[in-house]
């Protein structure tokens, strides 16, 4: 019929290729975290492990780095269609290993902030961004365990794969919005701290806060590209939902 | 295969049925709007149209009510699966109506937050979370007339429909996830600005900023909740990649 014709007209219109969409997710995502730390170093006084804010400043970027941009390219790895034939394991291990960094990485954002709290004598875990980033990183932390004991494991019994694998597809997708909605949560937060007194306020709009306020933006399009990928049927391993998904 | 029985029967565990889910997920979104109206009623002074912070409060009840809830209510629509046969016409009209309350919600609700500014003087869209939330909004009302333009019309090419429908499904999920981002970011700015002199500071986590938090998380775990419903596959209409939108 016409409407079906027209239909796959469209519907291949839409086809955007994965790699060079991948390409451009990877700029987005090195354009964040250039652009947090170029925030941190040239705004807010750099880097250092004193316990001042400039150790607090360790934050954002490893936050970013982390549970934002290397969590993304862990989530899409088994999107490369080189993934979908061949031996699992390589895939798998990559995919663990990319997760795994994100994940000191993210740890290390905490360490930095506690650390920060700590020695300014300020209280932790008091805020919505606190509560948010914390249940974000401790359903990573389960994601990742879980994961390695159902797919990494040898002897996980192929009905725990089955049972766990929708389990760990829709955690990845959900860990990573919590990501980008505490990371803008965070960035607005730390705007208002530090332009409340000295520098210009953050109401008078400086150049600082256009800064931040993009990197911010531009975050949560990173966020929802990586979520939309994950989630487009025409990208995944056309046997994903048949159960081989045994080494 | 013995894989394939346990896969077959794991996917049969995880399968909730859907009305169940939505009566969970409605008990849920009222649980958000009493919990906002509360917040506002309760600790922070009730409602007015005096442009006081008494005029700023229907900001947050509105937008919760609009912009997630109701507007979670419309795009969940066509997961009924009484909407898979039959006329399409009326349950387009409720997904139009229901989207369209929501909107003139949010609009009421940036309303009240302008009004709120004006009369006391502070600027307009500094703060990130403003400009997340303009965002996601200009993204609503796009949708909602292009929405409108492409489906409703009765004069719209078959051609015009298939192309657009997939991108009004992941604008619909996306305003979504930009929408629940927002309410995180403005509830941790308000609870930072209103209880920063007066009452007890946020860092010492009163009562009020343990309710308004729990909000926070609530609304995530709602947002979370109709975007997985949504992607869910068994929960699409069966025709959805069919050319059959046409009325």
């Amino acid at each position: 019929s016409l409407a079906r014709r027209c239909h796959h007209r469209s519907t291949a219109m839409l086809d955007v290729p994965f790699l060079p969409f991948c390409a451009f997710l990877g700029t987005l995502g090195l354009l964040c975290v250039a652009m947090v730390g170029t925030w941190c170093q040239h705004w807010r006084g750099g880097f250092s492990l004193d316990g001042s804010s400039r150790t607090f400043n360790w934050h954002p970027v490893l936050m970013v780095t982390g549970l934002v941009v290397l969590y993304g390219a862990a989530a899409l790895v088994y999107r490369i269609p080189n993934t979908w034939s061949g031996p699992k394991l390589p895939w798998k291990v990559l995919h663990g290993s990319l997760a795994l960094g994100a994940f000191v990485l993210t740890v290390l954002g905490l360490a930095a902030v506690f650390c920060f709290h700590n020695s300014q004598g300020t209280p932790n875990m008091y805020s919505l961004h606190s509560w948010m980033g914390l249940g974000t990183v401790l359903l990573f932390s389960c994601q990742w365990a879980a994961g390695f004991g159902a797919f990494l494991l040898p002897w996980a019994p192929a009905w725990l794969r089955a049972l766990y694998k929708p389990i760990h597809v829709f955690f990845g997708s959900t860990i990573l919005m919590l990501s980008v909605a505490s990371c803008a949560s965070g960035i607005n937060e730390k705007l208002f701290f530090s332009l409340k007194n000295g520098t210009t306020a953050y109401k008078l709009l400086p150049a600082e806060a256009v800064f931040a306020n993009t990197l911010g933006l531009l975050i949560l399009i990173f966020g929802v590209l990586v979520v939309a990928a994950l989630a487009r049927p025409s990208w995944k391993r056309p046997d994903s939902d048949s159960p081989d998904s045994r080494q």
